[in-house]
Order: C-alpha cells, then sequence, then structure tokens
C-alpha cells in the first residue's frame, strides 16, 4: 500500500499503527553445528525420529512500511517454486496495489528475499531442509466482495483443482485476491504475524504458511463494512435497519434480576417446539449485542477451520505432510488478536510487566476435553486406549490393587481397584513435554495431521486434535508504549528452555543496551533469544546459563515493537 | 471433639485452626416484608413462578470450637423431622465423641437452634416453607475404615433402602459414622461450611445440605493415612512400597527436552496395543507424582458425583423435589478447599485485596461444553433445538438472510446463512442473568435435577448439567491474616446485585468499625451484607445503594474469619 492510500483509509484515524520502513542490512547467518546425537528422537516430527540433526530458525524482529506487501520464510519444497515466486515477489515490490499482497507468495531464503525492496530480513539458519517450523509476516488487505468469494464454510467432499507437483499457493482454490481498480479505500488492512511448528513433515507447516492469512482475509471481508464504522453494532442479521428489529425495543434496563433461574423462557422468547412456524411475539425482547472485536475473533477462529479443512482437501492433491501448530498475531484497527493453536507462546513484555497473550494446548492442559470425547465415543480409542488416566502403565499384577487414576471429571486423584480393562494404554500418558496423545502427539491443536495415525494400528489421532485457536485480544491504544515494549512470539523451542521472566529479562537488558535509534534492535534481540535458547557446546551437550541443557527443537522468534500502535498517523 | 482430643491429633501441628467458640447472643430477627409482586417469576425455582413471594435467609458468620459438632440451618419439610433433628443435636451438645458429628443430622431455625450449646445463631428470615437457600457447617471426622464402607463409586441400580416419609438423613445409606472406641487419634479432622442454593424445590438443596460432607469424609477415608503423612508423596499402588516400582528408577532429570512431540511413546513405555499381556520393560520410566492436596480435590469432586448419585437413587423412595447448586469450603490440614458447582461465589477479603475463590457456572460460562455435547448427541435436543448460538430467536422470514451465530468453536461471532435448521430454538438463549440452557435452567452445575425436563416435552435437561465441582485451595499457613480478613460465602441472590468489589468494601468497613473482640461482629456483617442485598422498600421496589434494585431472590451469607488459620495451636 501507498504511502497515499494509507493516508486515505479511514480506518487510520481509528489507530492503524505507522511501521518505520526496515533498512537493508545483511544479516549474520547463524552456523550452528548439529548437536551430537544422544538419541533418535531429538529431532522434530515422528516421520524423522532416525536423524540426528536438528535445525535452529530464528525469524528476525519484523517492522515493515505499509507498502511492504508480504515477507516471510519457508523451507519450500522445491527450489523452482522458491524462484518463481521470489519472483512474484520481486515484480510486486514497487507496486502500489496494495490488494495484490494476499495474491501472491513470496517465499525464499535469507539473502534471496533481500533482493525485494523492504523485505525484512530472515534467517534461515540450520539445516532448512529439515526445519519444520514455517513463518510469515505480511500486510494484508480484506476487500468487500460477494459471499461466493470465499471458500464455502462447510469443506467441499470434492476438490476440484487438478493436480499438481507443487505445493498449492491458493490460485487454484479461489484465494487469490484480485485487483479491483479504484476501490482502495473499500479495503481493511491488517497486519499478520504467524509461526507455524510442523511435526511429521513440513508440509502442513508450508502450506498453513503461504495460506491461513488469505483464509482470514476472506472471513474479514463478510464483515468489513461493519468493522469500518465502529459506531453503530453489528446488525443481528445483515441487510437489515437495526431499529426494525422489534426484539430491539424492549432491551432497556428492564426487570434483569426477576428472572430466576428456572423459569421458563419459552413462553418469553417464542416456544421452541414449532420451528417451522413463526415464533410467537415475545414477552421479554432480548438480543444480545456483540461487539465489533468479536467479529475479528470470530472471523479467525473460522479461518483456522477453513485452513485445517482446505489441508485435508488438498491433501488428495498435494503432498502435504504432517501437521503443524499456528501462532498467529493480527494487529487490525488499533487491537492485537493473538490467535494460538498449538505449544507455540505469545507474551508482552510492557513497562517491566509481562502480559501472556496465550495458552498452550497440551495433552495436560486439554486433558479433559481428551478424556471426555474418549468417554463419549470410546470407539474413537480402538479398543486399545483407556479415557482413564494413571501416573504411570498399570501392570496385569496390580489387577485389583487400588491404583490412583483420573477421570474426566476430575482435577484431583483418587484411588480405584484396577481392572482388566485398566490395563489398556492410557489416552494420556506422560508428563510435560513427554505428555502424548494416544502415545503419539504432544500437542492437541494445530492445523493438518489428517492422516496421522498410531503406530502399528488403525486408531486416528485427528478426532482428538483441534483445529480452533484461542484469541487474545490486546488494545494497542489503550497504553502508552516504550521503545523496548514488544510482542515476543516464540515456538516450544524457545518456552522449552527459558522461562517468560529469562526471555523478558533478555529483550529488556539487550533493547535497553541498544541504541534507541537503531532499527535493527529488535532484530539483535530476536537473534540474542534464539541464540540463548540453543546455547553453547560444552561437556558433549549444548548449555545455556546455569548448565541447564539447550534447546535442540527448531527455534522460531519474532519481537514487534509496540509504541508505533500508540501513535495515530 | 474435646480440646483434649484436639490437642492429641497429629494434624494440629499441621495447621489445624483452633476456632474460638461463639459466645450465645439472641440474634436479631429480620422481618422482611416480601416486595410487592411485580411479575410472576420473581420467586426462586421453575416450579413457584407464580408465587408472589421472594424470602431472604441469612446464614451468620460462624467460627466455632472444634468441640461443636453440628450446625445449619434448613426449611426441612416437615416440623417432626426438624424436632427429631434438633433432639439429636441437643443429645450431641455435650458430646466428647467427635466421631459422631458426621453420624447426626441438626436442623433447626434461628431460636430453636439456640437451646443446643455452642451451635452458632441461624437465621432463617422471611418464608422459610419456600426458602430454597440451604446451609450447612459441620465438623466432621473422617476415620480409617475398610473400602467397604463407602457406597460404591457406580451408582447402584437397586436402592435397597426402605420407603420412608421422611428425607433420607445417611443412616439408611450406610454414611453413618460409627464410633470406635479408643481410636480418635486415627481419625481426620475437617471443618465444613456449604451453602446450597435449590430451584424447582427445596428437596435436593435440603438432602445435599445434610449429607455431602459424608461423602466427603466417606472419600476422605481411603486416603487418612497418606494425608497424615505430608512427609511421603501419595504410593501409586495402594499397599505397595514406593520404592519398590521400576517405574521410579529413572525418574532423575533426564533427557526431558529430547522428546520430541510427535516421537511415539509406544515403544518407550509400553505397547497398547497388547492390554491383556504384561508390557514390555519400559526403556524410559516415568510415573506421575501427586500431591497429598490433589487428593482432598479428588475427594471432593467424587464426593459430589457420589451425592448426585445418591440423590438420583434416593428420590425412587423418597421426593426430592428440584435440583441445587453447591458451594463448599472443606478446612484440612492447613488448606481450604472451596468446592463450587454452581453459581454461588466464594472470595476471601485479605488486607484489602480480593481473592477469588470460585467461578460461576452458568449457560454463558460454560456455553461451549453445552453446545459441544448438543453437536456430539443431537438427540439430546430432541429435534426441537439447535446446539448453535443467535443473539435473538430466528424468525422464518430470515431464512436465507445472513444472520449473527457462534458454533461450538467459537468465542467471537460471525454470519451464516441462515436455514431451516436454525428455525428451532437455541440450546443456549438469553443473556447474563436471563440465559438458560434448553429454555429452562440459568445453572448449569449442582445436584438433583434428575427430573427436569423442557417444559411440555420429553427433552431432559440433565445430561447438559454437570455435578461435579471446580475445587480451589487456599494455603492458610502461606499467609499472615488479621483481625479483619475474611471467606466470604455467598449464593447468586448476594452477587446479583453486589460486586465482588461492594461486597469487600462493605465486609471490611463494618468489620473495621465493630470491637475487634467482640466475637459476634462476624455474625453481623454477614447479616449486614443480606440486608444490602435486599436493600430498603421505597417507590414500590426493594433499593439498595444508588436506586439500584435489591435482590428478590433467596439470600445466604457465611463469613469465616481466617487469622486462626494461621496460629499453629
Amino acid at each position: 500500500m501507498s504511502r497515499r492510500d494509507s493516508k486515505r483509509n479511514p480506518s487510520d484515524s481509528l489507530g492503524v499503527t505507522r511501521f518505520v520502513p526496515v533498512r537493508h542490512r545483511r544479516s549474520n547467518c547463524l552456523d550452528l553445528t548439529p548437536p551430537a546425537p544422544r538419541q533418535s528422537c531429538w529431532s522434530l516430527g515422528s516421520s524423522k525420529v532416525t536423524s540426528p540433526h536438528v535445525s535452529a530458525t530464528y525469524t528476525a524482529a519484523l517492522y515493515f512500511s505499509p507498502r511492504v506487501l508480504w515477507s516471510g520464510e519457508d523451507g519450500g519444497p522445491s527450489a523452482a517454486s522458491r524462484r518463481t515466486s521470489r519472483e512474484r515477489g520481486a515484480r510486486l515490490s514497487g507496486s502500489s496495489r496494495p490488494e495484490q499482497a494476499a495474491s501472491f507468495l513470496h517465499t525464499g531464503h535469507g539473502a534471496e528475499s533481500q533482493s525485494v525492496a523492504r523485505v525484512t530480513q530472515v534467517i534461515n539458519a540450520g539445516k532448512s531442509a529439515l526445519n519444520e517450523d514455517q513463518a510469515c509476516c505480511e500486510v494484508v488487505v480484506a476487500r468487500r466482495r460477494p459471499m461466493s468469494y470465499c471458500p464455502p464454510s462447510t469443506p467441499s467432499k470434492t476438490p476440484t483443482a487438478k493436480r499438481r507437483n507443487s505445493l498449492p499457493n491458493g490460485e487454484a482454490l479461489g484465494l487469490r485476491v484480485e485487483h479491483m481498480m479504484g476501490e482502495e479505500s473499500e479495503g481493511l488492512v491488517f497486519h499478520y504475524w504467524a509461526l507455524f511448528d510442523g511435526h511429521a513433515g513440513s508440509g502442513a507447516a508450508v502450506v498453513a504458511s503461504r495460506l491461513l492469512q488469505h483464509h482470514i482475509a476472506c472471513q474479514l471481508q463478510a464483515v468489513i463494512e461493519i468493522l469500518r464504522n465502529l459506531h453503530t453494532p453489528p446488525p443481528t442479521v445483515l441487510g437489515e435497519e437495526p431499529d426494525s428489529s422489534p426484539y430491539l425495543q424492549g432491551n432497556a434496563p428492564g426487570p434483569h434480576r426477576s428472572l430466576t433461574r428456572a423459569a421458563s423462557l419459552r413462553g418469553a422468547a417464542g416456544a421452541p417446539s414449532s420451528p417451522s412456524s413463526t415464533p410467537p411475539p415475545p414477552r421479554f425482547y432480548m438480543e444480545k449485542r456483540v461487539q465489533h472485536e468479536s467479529l475479528v475473533i470470530g472471523a479467525m477462529e473460522n479461518a483456522f477451520k477453513e485452513m485445517d479443512a482446505q489441508i485435508e482437501r488438498e491433501k488428495q492433491v498435494y503432498s502435504i505432510s504432517g501437521g503443524c501448530t499456528a501462532l498467529t498475531v493480527v494487529y487490525l484497527l488499533g487491537k492485537l488478536y493473538v490467535g494460538n493453536a498449538g505449544d507455540s507462546r505469545a507474551i508482552i513484555i510492557r513497562d517491566n510487566e509481562i502480559v501472556s497473550m496465550s495458552t498452550e494446548f497440551t495433552p495436560e492442559s486439554e486433558r479433559q476435553r481428551l478424556q471426555f470425547l474418549g468417554y463419549m465415543q470410546p470407539q474413537l480409542l480402538g479398543n486399545e486406549f483407556t479415557h482413564l488416566e494413571f501416573p504411570r502403565r498399570v501392570q496385569r499384577k496390580e489387577v485389583g490393587k487400588r491404583m490412583l487414576y483420573r477421570d474426566f471429571t476430575m482435577n484431583g486423584w483418587a484411588y480405584k481397584t484396577v481392572e482388566d480393562e485398566d490395563l489398556k494404554f492410557p489416552l494420556i500418558y506422560g508428563e510435560g513435554k513427554k505428555a502424548r496423545v494416544l502415545a503419539t502427539i504432544g500437542v492437541t491443536r494445530g492445523l493438518g495431521d489428517h492422516d496421522l495415525k498410531v503406530h502399528d494400528s488403525n486408531i486416528y489421532i485427528k478426532p482428538f486434535l483441534s483445529c480452533i485457536p484461542e484469541v487474545k485480544v490486546y488494545n494497542l491504544t489503550q497504553h502508552e508504549h516504550g521503545t523496548d515494549d514488544v510482542l515476543v512470539m516464540g515456538t516450544d523451542g524457545l518456552w522449552d528452555v527459558l522461562t517468560n521472566e529469562e526471555v523478558a529479562e533478555a529483550v529488556s537488558t539487550f533493547l535497553s543496551n541498544c541504541d534507541p535509534d537503531d532499527l535493527h534492535r529488535y532484530t539483535m534481540a530476536a537473534q540474542d533469544l534464539v541464540m540463548r535458547a540453543r546455547g553453547v557446546l560444552r561437556d558433549r551437550g549444548w548449555r545455556i546459563t546455569n548448565e541447564r541443557l539447550g534447546s535442540g527443537d527448531d527455534i522460531s522468534v519474532f519481537i514487534i515493537p509496540l509504541m508505533y500502535g500508540n501513535r495515530q498517523p
């Protein structure tokens, strides 16, 4: 988007960030020797348990001008597709058509991408061929379009895209946003950052890093006009004047407390027994007021769902391996929306305080959801697993004794008499980072994994996984941010070895020691974080401070300065 | 329990409170004229929507000596049963057999109960015949017993208790704790406070107020020895030396981070495919460490489940009407365990800070759990309801238009095209206190309600309700408490009209204006809270501060001073 366009955008008055364009700078490319293989499962992903290599990735701090259309890094499967995308990116670099941003995919490694004007550096150190961490950042323009433009919300069972050798880039999927001359002001601009941590292959992570932002844009398209008109609440029904609804007439402060809990509302607001007839005139008029913010949250939730459905459809055409977590940040109309499905994490460091912006979804944190599903649909457990949890595997000789257990209803523990049934493997097993669902996977939300099965069985993992993110909102305009106030996004490779406090301490110390005018200091702080998490090679292992073990996992970090969010253009 | 017994109890050294015995004091009996009937649904419970009366109850502050065995209030259904229980209480008042505390039920209204030595005042103002709020406080002794003593954890299908006219008091249910001479020191003493807010009748609330503490005691019986030995972690299997387990040998800090998420643990910890054979020797030894605290939480969770199962069994024999919420506080070994199933609330006011000790469970807070169940088991919706949520009832003329909705996966909102299916009544409908499940009930956790059906249909509500409490723990010994630091428990009648801050302000102000040596000040503060929530009659309505409407619901409050929890005996 050109600066002129930016000024004309009405959303600017609502607090759209004016990001500082990044200057060219050749990054330090880390040459991290892989640590000595200690055991077979160092590397990420079940399909690579025999690989002795680990890879480290860091995605540097990204802050960019509205003219920058797209920036990202991925370990795309073929050099040809990379080149093609890069050429597209290069063609786009001087473009003043912001709506095209969403229609092209630009991929490239470190030095390559620097040939594209104004695209920030992305460094992919370590072995990119094995790298299952993927990242994306982009300025996306969602444009008002007819509904039919977006993919249907119910996944189509018969994909029409023809078979291709490369991974999908959205062109065949109706995701390409066309350029419509003279309607720039109708678009809605959002900034987007995302981290995807793949497992059992990088396919899902690569596809999601290329396409998820388009799904978010698609979902937002239906509500562009509503979001741009913050003074009017979202209408319950589109195309209807809000005041024409009879339900709003009685919405004044009424006899609120006088409705007691077991008083049936059936007579009050229409009997449910006659769905095919017009409900009788309600006695209590009630209509829920929905906030604009909720529409963005809903758009992100449904975008994740659509992305997952697309991967399921496309994997019949393309080869899309594995699954991935997804941590996304959308900056729109003065607010940060952090959507997380998986075990990555985002925190805000502000004025020496830490604000948690995500929750990790793991077998432990989602135990009760998973156990409940296994209890409700025992066929999903294939007669091999029990939904009950035990502190360890039950042994045959313990049948008849009393052992600690947890059911889906319990947060505490109790003793039960062990029965034959309890000898089955527990649905949730292990502790902390070792915890697994169905003895297979250690993360319970994300995209892909449609083919993932329990080893040597016909039991699918996918029914237990959720593709739905938890979305947390941070209102940038409600706080004054200093130059050291940042949002840190990281994959679990970072957070497994550093606590929130250690990360905040490291970032704050690093930034405060930099020249405040150095625009690269966020990039360098991100590099510093990654190297802290990796540690140094000593005593036949990678060590971080206090002689703790460094991370053997992929590590990806975004550090996003927040101070620009306070400034009205 | 006598003071001598108390001193001998080994748990004393772990921080058992020495409660100050309350002195006799005639309470002010509130004479609250019922507010003028404004509409048909002022009173609590769907069975009483036509009643013009509301009732106010307050249960005064309760702090009692270990010799006080039981104190409570209920609006028991028959004067005969009240008298009987009162006589039992009277007989017990001089008893030095603490274990009998759990075996008798003492009920009585205000002045009546004052004839029982050391039982604190309980005032039941308003119309007790309509009172669906019930309360209980008691010192309970759980004693070590054979497993067979407690009811089975799977509810029996064939209750053997013979038909009786009065409500069950546990004697026929194996719940009566027998006196075993010379084994006082083997018991585990806990203090217990509970509020039950009934709906559609007081039956479930009355039964739960009489029996729930015994279920907790029963569940704790299995772990008494373990809880009393805080220096040894709970064994995974009972009757086995902890160190004899091979799983613990490798539990030292190991290659924790090196296990990546998709690496199968099947080979690592026993293949799940052969449940009937002894698992192969594990390669990674892992065994979850369970805290003592978790055993108490598990005991409370299972006690609620057993209580609910008992109500279901007993209602075939006794007449047990309606359902009830349950908010319980157990003080055991220096910690407060607050278990909540429903929309009552407990907060701790400490040094001018508020610590939330419970979460309310309502159609809004549990929307996604309920929608998920309706989505998974649509037959529970009886073809009359849809699991989707809309801001208001959908009208036939809106079919084909786009309307706001939420699915079980969503916290945000989005638009969908209205179909015929969406004309069904929403599973969750209404907002705030008006929100209902299946157009019937406004609270989603509690006990009872097994017979509750959607009006004029065969759709049961119970599958959507949960009897499981959320248990929060507060370690009294980790804080120094002043004389004004208290735990406040209240039914929704209180919290509907007063915020946490208003309650904290009112209680703190009241207590600070009292003589610190006045042992009745907590009682008076509870009375003050109830009257604040009720308000005064003005302009044909009950008004509280700022001309807001007072509560028309039952109101029950406990105020429990915390300072005694810090003091070692």
